[in-house]
């Protein structure tokens, strides 16, 4: 199995948290988005992957994008490590948070975005980094109370064992934590992403222990 | 079931499509996202749903929000008209072709963040315009490139029958087409909207047919 990723990627951290927690073996093919211009802007990577985005997963099947597309594909193939839990209202729940980061958050500041800022709007350095925590707080507010308010929150997102959600959520607080973020009113996201950073697969999968890290 | 609702909601109006397409019967709770300051503000809609957005789908099991986790439920609970292809590849395809417009289009167009352009970033009227036609357009461009060189895009996005990517093109594409985007470029959403826009469970489900239409 290939991965191509890029070591600060949010996205593909996800995907690397999840083939590590699945004890799935790959090879990772970094792509760099910001060297020649960026690379998942070239020929050879829009013929994998015609969005240009990174992460892309291949296996002896095909060839899949969207970062929640492939957790549920690696679900259907490998559940022996499962990532879902098994009633339908836990496995909504999972998902709810998931893309609470993936839908709410993480789409606003992708570098895209941030380069349309500066670049057709003409933001200035400080109205950007506004707009970066200002969907950051708002998403992690809505995740909080989502996780507070729920008898299913554990030592995870969901229970006792990681879920689909804790790879959505270390990822993004990580990001969060990079443009200094309080995380102290967030007391449920802090607590899981203490509890999950320190494990073998999310060590394993953070941006510094990756091949291409910088 | 209940489903919290606004007519003009793409991410409502995709729920709409696919309780339509599975023949779920349920009633329709109207929240006004401009009336009394968002009626998604206020605390007794912020107890259904600490997130604040529409929509919300409530049954006897508990309350679920985020469109993807919906669908997926309504796929586990509701089997009997599948929206989902039974080979896991193919499943990933759908929702592959579905997160294209629920990460990489939607939330940059939503109304919260047209109106942090707008107040925060006191960007012009044309200058908004731009912002919303030029997402549309490059995830648009992706899902056509996705649609055009695979073999098991059919009638529908994938094969014969609808899927849960119709349900995520047709909103997007009837956005598009509000926001007086040409569609010609797009050979395959434009022909699977057209495939898709007439029949019963997407007319049902179309804004201007909603209890709460103006």
């Amino acid at each position: 199995m290939k991965l191509h990723t890029y070591f600060r990627s949010s996205a593909a951290y996800r995907v690397r948290i999840a083939l590590n927690l699945k004890g799935i073996d790959y090879e990772a093919v970094p792509v760099h988005l910001i060297r020649d211009g960026g690379q998942h802007h070239q020929p050879a990577y829009l013929n994998i992957n015609p969005s240009g985005m990174v992460p892309t997963l291949q296996d002896e099947r095909g060839t899949l994008t969207q970062t929640m597309a492939i957790l549920e594909y690696l679900e259907e193939t490998h559940p022996t490590v499962p990532l879902l839990p098994v009633d339908p209202l836990g496995r909504a729940r999972v998902r709810e948070l998931a893309q609470i980061v993936a839908c709410d958050i993480h789409p606003l500041n992708n570098l895209r975005v941030m380069r349309y800022l500066v670049d057709e709007l003409g933001i200035s350095e400080e109205a950007k980094t506004t707009w970066l925590k200002h969907w950051i707080v708002e998403g992690f507010d809505s995740m909080e109370s989502h996780l507070a308010r729920h008898p299913g929150t554990g030592t995870f997102c969901h229970g006792d064992t990681p879920t689909m959600a804790d790879c959505y959520l270390v990822p993004q607080a990580f990001n969060a934590i990079r443009f200094d973020i309080d995380l102290s009113p967030y007391a449920n996201i802090a607590r899981i992403y203490g509890n999950c950073v320190g494990l073998p697969a999310f060590v394993k999968a953070h941006p510094a222990q990756q091949p291409d890290a910088e």
